[in-house]
């Protein structure tokens, strides 16, 4: 590995606002640690929106950047959108920014980028544009089926067990073998994430009270207490299970704390709370570093030059910050 | 009704900070809403908090109270706990904070009282004197099947739609007629507890995103949004279902707005992470207002004189402002 990391820099669907944060968060290299930035998308998008948004961050094409150079540069994937569809999902700017994040990746996964930073995408253009994956984590999960989706920020920071599926099924996947892996997966993804310093994950039950001594739900004790005193024999820092209502209250403004939620909601309810216009999305458990802004594409602002670039600047913070193994 | 309510409230477990924070309310007369408090408990503990905290508060026997009189009376239920246990569970004090709730809630039902205000008891504590209810919600429900649980303070409002329930069972509770009956109910009592204002209930699905128009799960098409639809033609101001992780966020800081949670953790991670000091849990659905401080016995911090009384202050301000039926 360089001792400066290559990041891979994606705009997102071209509707929304991710090309506005992106750029804005890039024309900041005073807030940026030194690293080689470098956005993959169509040169014509970057232009428009540089021009829109009066800041002139100069490119250089990425072929001509010196191995462990700091600096901007750009892949151009030599097509984009030919209209400039704004405020709405749209077929040509789901294709766009779905090329733009395969590249990145496949880069990534040969080796030749450190970690891979993500503008906000439409997952109905995307679906419009004929691509299956539902989302940036399902897309990676098809190469890495141990992906894991953590959100991140100075105030709390927060782990899913699972994402994407109905509550009903969520509860059935609360197993131990399943969980045993998971809590070694997000051990071992953590460690390269904060760099070898200490953190501790305090693990939600699924039951309310994490299930009161089997008076309210028995995965508690079946599943989860069993899963988590064998990660516990396997060197993984991790305790529990706390009640869902207290935990994420434990991990608030804990850098070393990392809440881990059994479902969806469970953890989204509580990180959008505290830490939406700041948070980061973090795929853990790849062999590279992926993140994100938290926040989506926002269509109802996009265009007016009045997005919160935080997100954006904190996810290209944390990428280059890590070190992957 | 009188003009000036009958409120009455109940020292809570001996052993933790309930008699505290009681005490700590009811001696600040300036910052609580002209009412008729009547204490229901042992006077030896009254005494024994009062020397300890320095606080004075002279209470009246109940039987000389005028109809409509302002002021602060006590009802000495003849017996208490005879030894100090403090910072744990015990046989006596259960039994002690049980037979001050159940007088007050009998009066209460006897139409003596227009509000019940309670300290937080210990379930093991009543557990332990052979209480069959878990807590002051379940005992209402054995008179009123309807009682629906809320949690309210400045920053956010939220009812639940089921609470001490697997978090399995809670998901099969999901169904339209039970949610319609639910919704009504709730719109009743909410217009009691606000005394008229406009309210709006925001309801959260039960999967992520809101099930995401079928992707993941189904229950929001076929159960949650036909019972709003029903309530709705039937007059309640309801709308939704909404993404879980999003509802939170449009009702917070929003006074007219109370987010309806599907299950105890939906709701309960969302308001303990904004709201745990000053909240209030409040019972909807009965012929009277009940409310009590959203906080524990609090075991730990018990006889140290420490505890925050903003929210039993927050309780008592709640009941007298509401206006039962």
């Amino acid at each position: 590995m360089n001792s400066l990391p290559r990041v891979g820099v994606t705009l997102g669907d071209a509707g929304g606002i991710g090309p506005e944060v992106t750029l804005k968060a890039l024309a900041q290299p005073a807030v940026l640690p030194p690293a080689q930035y470098i956005v993959f998308g169509s040169a014509r998008i970057l232009e428009r929106e540089s021009l829109a948004l009066g800041l002139s961050p100069a490119f250089r094409p990425r072929r001509t950047a010196a191995p462990g150079e700091a600096g901007l540069f750009h892949e151009d994937l030599g097509r984009g959108p030919e209209a400039d569809v704004r405020g709405r999902p749209d077929r040509a700017n789901g294709a766009a920014s779905f090329l733009a994040f395969e590249t990145a990746v496949s880069e990534a996964r040969a080796g030749r980028l450190e970690a891979v930073v993500t503008g906000p995408v439409s997952k109905t253009s995307w679906s419009l544009a004929g691509v299956k994956a539902r989302g940036h984590t399902e897309y990676l999960e098809t190469f890495f089926p141990d992906a894991i989706m953590c959100f991140w920020s100075e105030t709390l920071r927060v782990a899913l067990f699972s994402h994407h599926l109905p509550l009903r099924e969520a509860v059935e996947r609360v197993r131990k073998d399943r969980l045993e892996r998971f809590f070694q997966v997000l051990g071992r993804g953590l460690a390269q994430l904060v760099s070898g310093r200490a953190f501790e994950l305090l693990v939600a039950g699924l039951n309310p009270h994490a299930g009161e001594d089997g008076l309210l739900g028995n995965e508690e004790q079946n599943e989860v207490k069993p899963a988590i005193l064998a990660a516990r024999a396997a060197g993984v820092p991790v305790s529990g299970p706390f009640p869902p209502d207290s935990v994420f209250r434990q991990a608030l403004g804990r850098p070393d704390r990392v809440a881990v939620a059994l479902y969806h909601d469970q953890g989204l309810v509580a990180f959008k709370l505290v830490a939406f216009e700041v948070g980061v999305n973090v795929t853990l458990g790849l062999p590279f570093i992926r993140t994100s802004p938290a926040h989506g594409t926002a269509f109802d602002i996009a265009g007016r030059g009045a997005a919160d670039p935080r997100g954006m600047v904190e996810a290209l913070r944390l990428a280059v910050r890590s070190r992957p193994a």
